[in-house]
């Protein structure tokens, strides 16, 4: 099976992940909790809380198998009457404390299934971000960071995969992008395994890179206490978006997964009160770089 | 259509919820909104926030109509092919500050219908508690108030509809209940239109009578800022709730109502971060009360 391979690299990544996180701030504390499946396979949930500039992050490494899927897992994949299947998988989810910092996001994952018509395999995921404050130039920073990576491998990657991720990282309901985007794939395996492989590694490594660097330039800016509060407020969009769109979140809880580590991601602490003109104009500033990131 | 006298009859419920719940609290400030819907019919929505009893509550008046209908609405109804819909419907949602007072909801609703088979028409709707903190004796007086409600009408009422309530308010990725329960009904048309009319108005009184008493007995109550953590951590239980289950916020959202009313029941400030050793305490006390409950 090619998935004790992906096994392998996803938990270096994994540990990878974990102490460049730590970097980012010495205040942190590490949680970290090994659990099993129902069904069969596990994981390794890593919680972080900070206390100075990363308010919570959850570093998250799973791989399960069995032999139904929830109705969500195989939209528009073509795949029928599935036998067995693995499915391995790295996330990460930052919520720094400032907000000139942004909130991001990373998932790799890889998908090996015996069905009907024989074995199939894939890999997917992404890398977006969620700011509260930003500027144009870091988000032509963050997008050139994707841009590179995609143009190594595929000079059509980039494209498709940004397009992606602006149509998935969408609020019908609000009729709002979730922030100014990053790349988003699923079902890779056009070419080789090495190959999708290297460029599923990649993407956790572009992620890391690309966030510290933000991170790190953003993190001691002074901020007061009403754009905390925007902060918070614009979180809910976020718990919205997990709990009525995320299709890995609904797999999750439909295949019985362990809600603790599923809903780690979930932000530390959000609010539903819109009670401040400023916010407004916070929101316009917002709404102009998540315009231009769409172009 | 019969929507019209229930109309009337909803605004006038809607007028008294408003100023019993001003009653609560004096430092609250009301902020009304008229809306109308994209397609057809429209609403006002209150939005309450006070600074002493009550941190937040909604109460919302709503009548949409239209022609098509989204899957959630219709789900076991056996109606199809619906020609013209009327929606009209009567929400309340109380966050309260204190955690040692409960958040409360109620929900009141009529259904007119011309489909294929002729002309339809139901009410639905019920009232829950979800406490933070609560005793065996205010439990028991909660479910009692609607007991006894259900009692005036059908003896048959109580038991059906407090096991739906107990299973509709549940949340099955958490194995939970969402709190202690009262009585939840759909499609109550099997006596004449008087009797279900008088019924729905019935259960908003009731609702309005028991909650105030119970408030009122307990807002006073000190409490530990571990005991206001606690309440904002299990205030993610709701929103959870809400976004993955209830059938109303998903139908608002499906048919494209306004999103501000739809989620102006979604709690002030919200937190997921479990990090006090006390919330076990906690959490085995309020279980203990939940699981008496549902007896």
């Amino acid at each position: 099976m090619k998935t004790d391979k992906v096994k392998k690299i996803y938990k270096n990544i994994h540990t990878k992940l974990i102490n460049e996180i730590s970097l980012l701030d010495d205040s942190i504390k590490l949680n970290n909790t090994k659990w099993r499946h129902i069904d069969s396979g596990g994981g390794i949930s890593c919680k972080i809380n900070g206390s100075k500039y990363i308010e919570k992050a959850a570093i998250n490494f799973s791989s399960i198998r069995g032999n139904k899927l929830p109705e969500s897992a195989l939209e528009k994949s073509g795949v029928q009457e599935i036998r067995k299947y693995n499915a391995t998988g790295v996330s990460v989810i930052i919520h720094p404390l400032n907000p000139k910092t942004a909130c991001s996001h990373l998932n790799i994952r890889f998908f090996e299934a015996k069905h009907k018509g024989g074995n199939v395999w894939w890999f997917g995921g992404g890398f977006d971000l969620t700011p509260y404050f930003i500027t144009n130039g870091d988000m032509l920073y963050w997008k050139n960071e994707a841009r590179k990576l995609c143009d190594k491998y595929d000079k059509s990657f980039y494209n498709k995969f940004n397009s992606h991720c602006n149509d998935y990282f969408y609020l019908p309901h609000r009729n709002e992008p979730r922030g100014i985007g990053g790349i988003f794939y699923d079902q890779l395996n056009k070419n080789d395994f090495e190959f999708c492989s290297s460029f599923s590694l990649d993407t956790a490594n572009t992620f890391i890179q690309a966030y510290s660097n933000l991170f790190n330039k953003r993190k001691d800016q002074k901020f007061s206490k009403k754009q905390r509060e925007f902060q918070l407020y614009r979180r809910g969009r976020y718990v919205e978006f997990n709990l009525l769109h995320d299709r890995g979140t609904l797999f999750g809880l439909q295949s019985g997964g362990r809600v603790e580590s599923i809903l780690m991601s979930m932000p530390p602490l959000v609010s539903w009160n819109k009670i401040n003109k400023e916010f407004d104009q916070y929101e316009k500033s917002l709404n102009k770089v998540f315009n231009s990131a769409r172009k």
